[in-house]
């Protein structure tokens, strides 16, 4: 959420904000500015939503989404300035941010190289070690759990909602077919599978358990908006906590 | 300090850093890149220097000097979201910011409007209302002390030792001869008449009486640090504070 | 118009595109991107419609919109860099930039200070002589006219249509109630009355007599559209050029 | 050249243009700003020296050092932003953009990828066939040539009087000992080698052989310009051309 920027609005999130428990707010680097990040945090406040700092590459016209060699450094410190501006302003407003979740080419580096994982686990540590890193569930966590063991952060596992899987548990590309789901009752269903804890069918067919402690849904298009309110009223009826 | 950017420097911080009490640290909108402000930190720390975030106009190529027309919500939003991106590295370091001192054209802009100084205070106040907001001592400080008093927000009001000041004690625009001293014999002088509660000759030759509580030599030249390193020197000998 | 920016979506170019004469196209200083430049471009040849630059300060997260206190040196060089980077891109697709009109607070600045009036005029009398200026239509055209035949610039002045003036010929603020026709009625009306060279009603009541070249419509409500559609169609029926 | 940024300096172009033939000028995406590109354009007017545009990456905290996952479309596009702005500015200073040279890993990638040396070769051909594109001397130069054939682009294949090669002619990389020489003498050396097209000594020790139509010395360190300097007089003594 806060993915507006200055003049430009992106989002659903005053309609998105009542029917979930965690936020991911831009901290300026990919979306967000201070102004946005303040009423997105306000926002969240009011419908006492947990905030989530939002890290990005530094690249707003790229969105994030495009892959930069930063060393091992350069991510720890701009992760420790984005958590801190977020945090900062999260302060103006009564309350401070509860755990990060790197944001789109930043996590996918997360989940396809360690050695970036380690930055961003160091990283998280040295700002505040209570503090829960969010990564991707996959087929086996083990890897990433031993490593944020090793780092002394607790992890939360998401799994998608909306967004179609391959065999081996990783996102379909955004650029293949059917990568997004756009169907309200198929996004409740995977919703569902997912907090039953049961397998989802992956890209080709076959079965997949993903171990997840969390659901992303992503806040930019009706039927997302949809999808969450009957995921919620769905969960809620089911009592799925 | 930490106005380096990038492959580019700025100053000479390390030498500069064990003769003084405060530094001010850019935040990343004027200068200053989340490495560079853990770098300044880190030297800060050593030398057991208050840090304190001095803030700026989203102005990089401008060095934030260039006057912007913020309105007093967007002065709020990205004070606390530069002083909170300081906090956040400066956690990470062991520390904390200690006070605000706007930079550049957002100093002068909050001396020269009652409501731009009312943003700042209201920003500072809301961040935390002990965080001292440092700000330019003239011949008349009362005006400001009053607003700071109605935020509750502690005032340090600064002279600075190699600035000349017109007779109204405010500084000589750096466009005039004369605005900035050079020799580290004047600027030594400077410092301990301020120190010391004398009268400074203004540029008219008038007397000047400033009730300043801090004194502040610029970083980036090396007359400066010969002066900084000799003003230590003689406020250390004559025991002034 | 190409006022979009990375991700981010606005304005309704491909719309209004196929009605108008001339497009302000953004420079990357306070909206659009090189691809989006490219496309708008792109956009702007299929509909055979003239180019114009469109350059602003530097100041992204606030749209151009704020002042910035640049000097006359600052104004021409980044208005060279901006109507270059455009011209470049106009260049691959077959076209030139045809005019420069500056953007947002660069606009309003020039209107009102003789001396950014000179700086425009003088970047682009060195950019191409040949290349016009479109500034604002006022009561009195006759000081702008006489700066510009000083610099040997053509001028074009252009009238708002969907924007109300006071009685001096300015435009009201964007904060004030009223500054901005969303009726498509009204704006078709004051469009025509400025393409007859009738009178229009100003804030206050009175009778407004503007001396346009050309009409404005900013490109980024639904209203807008369908009023651009009906000026086009009822400027071809009156044969008005 | 033009490689510093605001209030930032960098770069020593005032004491290397007399000596040299071509200067790589910076955009604005890593480096330089529209007033900086302005001073340097003209101070290479002056020394009648051809102007090369320098794209980057849009990376100013990582001087278009760190490599980005453009797309080919992304990267024609800022290619033609950047060399756009340049070619502007250079016309007001009565000159043109003579040949481009992509920075940092942009050059870095193009070398590496073929796609990413199709999409440069692409974007330099839809600006202006006539303009040569600089790119690396490596042992052997056939597959970037027949590319450049493809594309009816001229290549200019350079080599580092200042820069340590490995046996495969590709440079060291900066992270290794020995990878820039600061020795004036071995620069020189390199440079008359490289001019009379004999064999280098590559870092293995081996003898490599560069087919180099330019020299390229960097201008941001006291040794470099002592070289350059020396270079120029030893290549006219020997009326190498």
């Amino acid at each position: 959420m806060g993915e507006s920027f200055g003049s430009w609005t992106m989002g659903l999130d005053a309609q998105v904000m009542p029917y979930v428990d965690c936020a991911n707010i831009a901290c300026g680097f990919h979306a967000g500015d201070p102004g946005i990040m303040r009423k997105t945090v306000a926002l969240a406040v009011a419908s006492q939503v947990r905030i989530g700092a939002h890290p990005a590459y530094p690249d707003l016209a790229g969105f994030g989404r495009r892959s930069m060699a930063c060393s091992a450094e350069e991510i720890r410190d701009l992760l420790h300035y984005q958590i801190g501006a977020l945090d900062g302003i999260c302060r103006t407003q009564g309350t401070r941010v509860a755990y990060v979740k790197p944001h789109g080419a930043l996590y996918n580096d997360m989940m396809a190289e360690p050695l970036k994982l380690r930055a961003v686990l160091e990283a998280v540590a040295a700002y505040d070690r209570q503090l829960p890193l969010m990564l991707m569930a996959t087929a086996d966590n083990s890897a990433a759990q031993a490593l944020g063991d090793e780092y002394g952060v607790p992890l939360w596992f998401e799994a998608f909602a909306d967004r179609a899987y391959d065999a081996s548990g990783h996102l379909l590309s955004r650029r293949l077919p059917g990568a997004v789901h756009h169907d309200p009752a198929l996004i409740v269903e995977q919703a569902l599978r997912l907090a039953r804890g049961e397998a989802l069918s992956a890209s080709d067919g076959s079965a997949l358990l993903l171990k997840a402690d969390t659901l992303c849904v992503h806040g930019d298009n009706d039927s997302s908006i949809a999808a969450v309110r009957q995921i919620r009223q769905a969960l809620d009826a089911q009592a799925v906590p």
